[in-house]
């Protein structure tokens, strides 16, 4: 199975933005990729007053051009995150298309990324962001995906409760900071695959020294051991890699942590609403 | 809060292991150690059919004399982990010595390492040991600590169940080997720090490659940041650390990774036996 995370710059405008992932994922699709991912708001500057400016309902525009795209191409695409307008409120989501165009999953970020470090980073996603309520895990013909956003990954609740769902692979479309980004990004990646033994992709956008919020970039693939199997540095680019699923079953089978879970002592469970 | 833990090569029989304990523990207390620990297994080679060979009750003849040693410099004593005999059962079990010789916690470890890795590692715990069933926290002057042994770090929920009873530091003796050591050793210790903010200490046995188990060695002390503030290599050592627990604080008002967990979409809890 060929992956291609396109680690692209973000433009002013969702138009110049939607035109470099058409010509990215073309690249990506021209390559072999089977499934393609997008960076954490590939379609507008990362900054909170962009979300409601830029959002659409699901259904709109982008969404059918991103639909599109994944059928020209035949291709899934993971459609990195986009703001959603739902009535008043605003969400940072990410669509799944599958190779005949439609849906197959949604992801609204579950946990909003409001940091204030000292001498660093200060971000309040809540001051214009809604929170989704929901573990998303869908089904391809390679098996079980999940899909989460960026700070999502920071819980190792979501992670296993996808893990648990049958995720084999988890799709992260992500934008971490020059702050968290060197010490944390790899780290979390690297983790989270390691102890729910599936494969992790991350997919952020390029730096981008001109705009406001510059992300770390370092778009990676996590292997079940937790091993780094590709990864790019901060210039936009494609990284391409190769997933063997048998990988999850063999270190699974070697190294029993799921079925090893003491869930006589504790119990994690998603809360049905 | 100065710590120090105790790398200690580990010989054949309990007797002269409890002596190499004694000496680098009088090191430690004359370095200015507060809270001394001991790795897993400190007191015969790791290796199963040892584990009820040397297994001695609670109270026995070596929880008599770590006491003593504890009384004796005044400091608080991990006792690394001994195999505890209860009737016809064995635990892999660490007790938590107090400055005045009292024992205040005490953890059989939860998860058995049985592990069998294609030209890789054997290692069945669970053909002589029964596995415990307590979330183990306990009271210090500087703060609340978990208390855990070496596979119970694999798994995020009772690292998780540790930090949200209180556990500002989580203690693990611990024996990864030469399999796992190299690639999953410092990932678990700083991505557990960094997910719960919590500082991690792991004390492992110096390598012999006289043993038939070669421990990885490699002592750690992780941060609430995940970031690695002291380390030892393989060989016989005590690693020194000074824990500033007010980073904890620091660190979770920044970064508030506990309160922004989704506990309305997900619960994690301890089932009440």
């Amino acid at each position: 199975m060929k992956v291609a995370l396109l680690q692209m710059r973000v433009g002013q405008t969702p138009a110049e933005n939607l035109e470099t992932a058409r010509q990215m994922l073309q690249q990506a699709a021209a390559g072999g990729a089977e499934l393609v991912m997008l960076p954490e708001m590939f379609c507008c500057p990362y900054e909170t007053p962009n979300f409601p400016k830029f959002a659409e309902p699901e259904g709109g525009a982008r969404y059918q051009r991103l639909s599109a795209l994944a059928r020209e191409h035949s291709i899934y695409l993971i459609a990195g995150s986009m703001p959603e307008a739902d009535g008043s409120r605003t969400y940072n989501t990410a669509y799944v298309f599958a190779p005949d165009g439609s849906c197959i999953a949604k992801h609204r970020k579950m946990h909003l990324f409001d940091i204030d470090i000292t001498g660093g980073q200060r971000f309040m996603e809540s001051e214009t962001l809604t929170a989704g309520n929901t573990v998303t895990v869908f089904d391809t013909p390679w098996g079980k995906m999940g899909l989460c956003i960026c700070y999502d990954i920071r819980f190792p609740e979501l992670a296993r409760l996808m893990a648990l769902a049958g995720a084999k692979v988890i799709c992260i479309p992500a934008a971490f900071n020059m702050t968290t980004g060197p010490v944390h990004w790899e780290l979390s990646f690297r983790a989270r695959a390691l102890d729910n033994q599936v494969y992790l992709l991350g997919c952020a956008p390029a730096r981008d020294l001109t705009a406001s919020y510059h992300s770390w970039g370092h778009s990676i693939v996590t292997d079940p051991w937790g091993t780094v199997t590709a990864q790019l540095a901060e210039a936009e680019g494609i990284l391409f890699a190769e997933l063997d699923l048998e990988k999850v079953e063999t270190i699974r089978k070697e190294l029993p942590l799921l079925r090893h879970r003491r869930t006589d002592v504790y119990e994690l469970r998603e809360v049905r609403k």
